[in-house]
């Protein structure tokens, strides 16, 4: 099952070092891993995706908190998680695929963030699971290159965990 | 001035540490970093934001180049890339401004993924200069809560890095 673990760190230099060395040091498996400043600039929010079960989330927490730069932390289910990542795709194109593609990006809710005669490139935010989805529709035009964030999450409705 | 850092690893456990130790040891600041999983399940992909000079970029590209687990980096300037950063903000609504907060959001190319009877959330995707700008925007009707991704980035144009 997959866990969505939201933290809360001061923003220092090393805090990333040691959080990511931690997990790798037990062995725990980080599905995505997203950084992002929050409204505080001495804060950051990190979200860690893990695959795992209840016990293993439990040490995670535990070894978490212990850290000294650790502010807050709490793990989630999907259900309880508006959860979004963001793709950006380069996608190699002859001229007659481009309304295709341009008609597949506008159902997908996607973007298109750049073109050139060889290529155009979209931007995409979806679930994870449906952004794989999305990017198993765009693989036969030929995806030239991908790059991805990393999952980020809210929990749903009117609680706030910040 | 502010450099991208487009760098690709292999999937391992620990790699990540290892990077952001060598950022945090040798005092080099990081403005933004997100991992993502690239075509090829066994790569990573990650994208750093650094505030430097040229020579402390050259530093930090030897440095990288000597992990045993990167594959590949190369720095860019921000005119090279097409680059966007993804932000969920929860927002706290009276019934009467959710009208206003959808134009704002639909102005913004945002999207809105979360509505309970206090609050809205709406997710956004730009450049992280602009997330800024709307961020500004969307400040007076009270942020709850607010996550975000770091930056990830294409070269323009028909080249590719991946």
């Amino acid at each position: 099952m997959k866990y969505t673990i939201s933290t809360l760190v001061e923003n220092h230099a090393g805090v990333l070092s040691r959080i990511a060395g931690l997990f790798s040091r037990r062995g725990f498996n980080i599905d995505s891993l997203a950084v992002g400043v929050t409204e505080d600039p001495t804060v950051s929010r990190i979200t860690i995706v893990v695959d795992g079960d209840d016990y293993m989330v439990e040490q995670v927490e535990k070894q978490l908190n212990k850290l000294i730069d650790v502010i807050k932390l709490k793990s989630f289910s999907a259900e309880e998680l508006v959860r979004r990542e963001l793709a950006m795709v380069k996608i190699g194109t002859k001229a007659s695929e481009r309304g295709d593609l341009l008609s597949l990006s506008k159902i997908m809710g996607g973007k298109i963030c750049d073109l050139s005669n060889e290529t155009m490139t979209i931007e995409l935010s979806a679930e994870s699971e449906r952004l794989e989805e999305y990017l198993e529709l765009l693989r036969p035009y030929g995806i030239r290159e991908l790059v991805r964030t990393g999952t980020i999450a809210l929990q749903k409705g009117n609680v706030s965990f910040g």
